[in-house]
């Protein structure tokens, strides 16, 4: 089941990121895992795609969810900016970056606390469930500057 | 094997709508298809994705291929503006518009005379090869007369 209205040939932009039949989605159900004000849109789904295209947007001061997971994501920054962290790797990102997520990297996506971060991230339609870190894996990203201040919302 | 150099985690947007590490590519073999100042860019392939993430950009008054296959389309502009025609419908298209071409429609991406017009196309990595458009296709879609005027660039 498709959860965008991707029938349509034309669904133009609307105002606010939005996207005519396209439902605005939380990012993962309450208490399931870690995150703060994220919104979930699916652009394209199914009808004969491999992958999806969806489209999140993390709120001021918000993140995505630290996790890992066997699949990839192919991510493209659209609105704002913020910072991001691909395995040990933290950058500040801005709209038309790319940011690659190979399987089992860890990565999170954080806005800062002025301005929403939006992008765009493709996957596969079958893929398998994320995993979070254990308090031996934080203690392990943690063991470097850059990623302790990224986690703790102080990348410059 | 890749088109693009997507093992870097961070490819920051340059300017002129390139990435660092992808190729400007020629959007087909001169000759193969009719088409007119296209470009085209793989920004995400492989590394376990099932899809592929690609620009295109049409320049001022070029189009790309009327053509149509098995596999769809899942089309977001992000440069510009121009019309795309899907099966017989017709429509402007926009920044962050989205476009669904579903499997053996007829379609193009034209832009103006004045005016580039950019857009994100995920496909699958594995797809069958594009179709064109015999004289009898071409005399059935121009029986439509907003259909014949996109084809003649005179779309509104």
């Amino acid at each position: 089941m498709s959860e965008s209205n991707d029938d349509l040939p034309f669904r133009p932009f609307q105002s606010q990121y939005r996207w005519p039949g396209v439902d605005l989605l939380a990012y993962k159900e309450e208490g399931s895992a870690p995150f703060r004000s994220v919104t979930r849109q699916v652009l394209f789904s199914g009808n004969g795609l491999a992958g999806e295209l969806r489209y999140f947007e993390v709120g001021p001061g918000g993140h995505s969810t630290l996790e890992r997971h066997q699949h990839a994501h192919g991510v493209m920054i659209l609105k704002g900016r913020g910072h991001a962290m691909v395995g040990r790797a933290v950058s500040a990102v801005a709209p038309y970056d790319l940011v690659t997520i190979p399987g089992w990297s860890w990565h999170q996506f954080r806005a800062p606390a002025d301005e929403a971060l939006g992008f765009l991230c493709m996957v596969n339609s079958e893929r398998d469930k994320p995993q979070l870190p254990t308090e031996a894996d934080l203690a392990m990203l943690r063991a470097d500057d850059a990623v302790a201040a990224f986690l703790d919302g102080l990348a410059g």
